[in-house]
């Protein structure tokens, strides 16, 4: 067995809900975005309350956009970037349905998305929300520096999304279909430079997309997009190497969440990053290209760096993780 | 559909493995756990580098009790206490298997067997670990103080397990079966004292179990014992009121992993909690005693209380979530 699974009766993304920040609105996503914030503070007095409030709202945003009640869910699967993914937890709180919080962080997208597709499939539930989210002033404050000291950004780093995205599996209805997902193996290339997340995280999206088509026997224009979460400019061009050395040319395919999320501006410096960047293009450009036809199939491959402020205080390196979802419609 | 899903296919437990504190083996666990810690350091730097460890030992541990190499194994689950669940993403970076991580406090032992049992009975993998471990050290610094001030605990506080277990769940092979799980929702009643999780948790417990029994129809008597994770003596205790209120009375089956792990000593006030309580005592204690026909049946309920120092500091109270797992020989 390898470790790509297959889902023979193919889940499906019945509905699909997405909030994104001011910043993020100005970029691709503001066309597609389904509420498009004018306060980050999303009327709340804390930068995590924002957080965990922009959750329930895609979640909540989904279920009504399937046209469903709260209780027709089955369970919610979610985490997202903070300490004890409360963020999650706490938007679980609003809703009476059954809960499993995942951590992957920004790799969390395509973990809760391949569990919900598992979980339905194999006829445990009917319907499970997939969600995630960042928020750029609370991921700061608790991975770098609070905003309020002004510490200037180095130029390997990005900016980590404000906004939420959520996915409404389902095993009947129409939509985008979840035909399978390679689950990924914790790489760690030794790179310590908590603001370089894109070379860190390079290698995991470099295995996991090598062994996706090693497993498949497919070839790279087997997918209209090769999309990963948020590599962003550096990391994507050193993906591209990495992949390529070994024989896989997914040059013209690939596309990065955190390259294209935002207009180049200078202080984002690499693009975009954070669990809420892949969540938010998925859910909203993406999944608008899908129903329209314009893409047919892409391999959602979202990726996470798996530190804590006291692993790399106690000088260990950055292990990284990526999980690869086919879509299909 | 109800919140409990059931495994036809009834995936086993075919090896497991412990790590214990030298504090928790003078308790119950000591003459049950494989591996019994002679410092609480293993032989690490410091205390999250030694629950890392004990994770990785477990890990290893019951794939080589299971006869296995790293190799066969398809997946593991598994999450822990610690901020970004550093000691299951560092544990797994040791092994070249595909990895979920999963956050759900202590409540992770249930959690990552429910998704074990659900990923081998829909035949996606053949073999998971779920695994989860936590310190006492590591959880006191980040949770509540640093053990060096020399705080005075509250009577209502328990003693975080140092230890770890990891259960390896199989689709086929002789062990205890897991033939359903039933999720839990995020419960929250409003509990504000971090120092009392067995009263936070205990309504999350009495939501899971009497949603079990509503949904299976079964009286308590069918089952030798109702296990809770990590309640304690006062949670237990709110636990059983709770249920009996609603005409459950799990008394004569009730015991709390949490308040049997250590021989009561004033020092632990309510008894153990952490993520490796329910952990340890069901893959060391529990396990031997349904090997040896002496438990047939059992609810593993694991609690977790989903809060963070943040949320606690920004006001919040502790929203709690258990998950149930049928276990029977």
């Amino acid at each position: 067995m390898g470790q790509r699974i297959v889902f023979p009766r193919a889940p499906r993304i019945i509905a699909a809900s997405t909030v994104a920040g001011t910043k993020e609105c100005e970029g691709i996503v503001g066309r597609y975005v389904e509420t498009a914030l004018s306060d980050d503070m999303f009327g709340e007095s804390t930068y995590e309350k924002a957080e965990c409030k922009m959750l329930s709202h895609v979640i909540d945003g989904a279920i009504a956009n399937a046209g469903l009640r709260r209780e027709q869910i089955d369970v919610i699967i979610s985490g997202d970037l903070l300490n004890q993914i409360i963020s999650a937890s706490f938007a679980a709180r609003d809703f009476s349905v059954p809960f499993l919080g995942v951590y992957g962080a920004c790799s969390t997208m395509a973990e809760s998305l391949a569990l919900a597709a598992a979980l339905i499939d194999g006829g445990y539930v009917r319907r499970a929300v997939a969600a995630t989210g960042s928020h750029f002033a609370s991921a700061e404050r608790q991975y770098r520096y609070p905003l309020e000291l002004g510490c200037t950004r180095p130029p390997q780093s990005q900016w980590t999304v404000t906004g939420a995205g959520a996915s409404l599996v389902a095993a009947q209805g129409d939509g985008i279909r979840i035909t399978s997902a390679t689950l990924g193996k914790v790489v760690d290339f030794g790179i310590t430079d908590v603001n370089n997340m894109g070379a860190a995280m390079a290698p995991a999206a470099a295995d996991t997309i090598l062994t996706h088509f090693r497993e498949t026997g497919e070839e790279a224009d087997a997918y209209d997009l090769i999309v990963t979460g948020d590599l962003g400019a550096l990391g994507s061009r050193i993906l591209k190497d990495l992949t390529w050395e070994k024989g896989l040319d997914i040059g013209e395919h690939h596309v990065d969440c955190g390259e294209i999320v935002y207009n180049v501006l200078e202080d984002e410096f690499q693009g975009g990053s954070g669990a809420g960047c892949s969540a938010v293009v998925l859910n909203s450009y993406l999944r608008t290209k899908m129903l329209a036809g314009e893409f047919r199939r892409i391999l959602f491959v979202a990726t996470g760096a798996l530190l804590s402020t006291v692993s790399s205080g106690q000088g260990e390196s950055i292990p990284c993780i990526a999980h690869a979802v086919t879509l299909e419609r």
